[in-house]
């Protein structure tokens, strides 16, 4: 197994500025840890090259990392640290292609929508819960970028399991797939919005969550029913990914 | 109002040493942002100092922070930089007392124990979400401290208005609530354990969840009833603060 000593090999440099542009643009992504990349390999995702510290060359997990990946290099600790978004590394990294499966949209399914969700932490952690909660897919317009380190490591994997369809116009999107039979409900911080338990039951329905600072856009609720969570507590204060967790439960009922 | 110029002033190392701490063992605490400082002096937390550089002193929100205070002082930016948790910091801080209310139990209330949440934005988060719920408190058992600088910021200030009560011994704890005729509920990942709905309508009840990786201790477990959440999709794969999430939300029934 080849050695790379040096910060500035070329392969380093490579990875590297896959993590810095969040690997927008690119169609390779950089995944972090033992569970990302194991996650990766164990899904068929296509593994370009395989980075790690001489202490998980006899790890089993890391043998199957190693088997799936076209090249594996070792590295030296502070190479390691370079490579690494979090500030205590494990020390294993690998180069990935970025899933190219095209998700249809199944007209009877449950979706989570999306609209302009820009903090990493929530978006990862809604596509770890939409997919804990069985559902059909999410959809995501304005989002940032699903394969940062972070949203990867928030989706404690589903991201290479789980189907997210990246939406260029969403008024579009949206008016396509209500005229299909979809039901369209939109989260709100309204007392006169139906209480979001309507959701249970339903199937070929799509709950749109918006941006955690300014909600849903105007043209996207006045496309569906308004919904919220009644409840007696200061409900206006919901974190995006918390009240996003309340609508997927009524609709994974 | 006196203008702070250096980094090495005995005021602004105080104010940096309780954010390292976490401001653990003392009776102060480093508020940071302009909603965090308006929460505390809203809530009639004891103000100290605030920090605020030159762009806010005509703005009317900080002018409340700065009458609650009692001393001010104008800082430049590069100290605000050192006094910062966060990257692109406000540039408006305070020291406060830590609230020292003793909060009593309701027997008949509806309560969160959480036993060695150690992820601040989780804590944090869950603080926020029980408060919105309308819940009576959170008892913590071994989590990270409430007044960290990320803990305080996860929760939107509700640390400074929701009762959290600091539990040392958790089995004594809750040997003693439940002789006063309160029900535990244990949230667990086990296919036979009742539904989280049976939480919905009850009173008197306190539902416990567990550490992130390793969930509750079988000695709190053994204690109560245990309860999960009912789902098709991956549910082992729920983060601790989603699931509390859909406990508090049957509980707020």
């Amino acid at each position: 197994m080849e050695c790379i000593t040096s910060r500035n090999n070329e392969k380093i440099k490579y990875a590297c500025s896959l993590k810095k542009t969040g690997a927008q643009g690119s169609d390779a992504v950089l995944a972090e840890g033992l569970r990302l990349c194991a996650d990766a390999a164990a899904n068929g995702v296509e593994m370009e090259t395989c980075f790690l510290t001489a202490k998980w060359q006899q790890d089993p997990e890391a043998q199957k990392i190693i088997a799936a990946s076209r090249s594996v290099y070792l590295i030296e600790e502070h190479i390691s640290e370079k490579l690494a978004d979090t500030k205590h590394p494990q020390g294993i990294f690998c180069i990935c292609k970025k899933p190219t499966a095209v998700h249809t949209v199944d007209t009877k399914g449950k979706y989570l929508f999306l609209e302009n969700i820009r903090d990493p932490g929530n978006f990862g952690t809604m596509m770890r819960t939409a997919e804990a909660f069985g559902l059909s897919g999410i959809m995501a317009y304005g989002c940032c970028d699903a394969f940062s380190p972070k949203v990867m490591r928030a989706s404690m994997g589903a991201v290479f399991r789980f189907p997210v369809i990246e939406v260029a116009d969403e008024n579009d999107f949206l008016a396509g797939l209500t005229a299909a039979g979809m039901q369209l409900y939109c989260s709100v911080v309204e007392a006169d919005a139906a209480d979001v338990g309507i959701l249970a039951g339903k199937q070929g329905i799509i709950t749109a969550v918006g941006n955690e600072a300014n909600g849903l856009s105007e043209s996207i609720i006045t496309r569906g029913t308004r919904i919220t969570i009644h409840m007696s507590g200061r409900a206006e204060s919901f974190n995006a990914s918390q009240a996003a967790t309340v609508m997927m439960y009524e609709m994974a009922k």
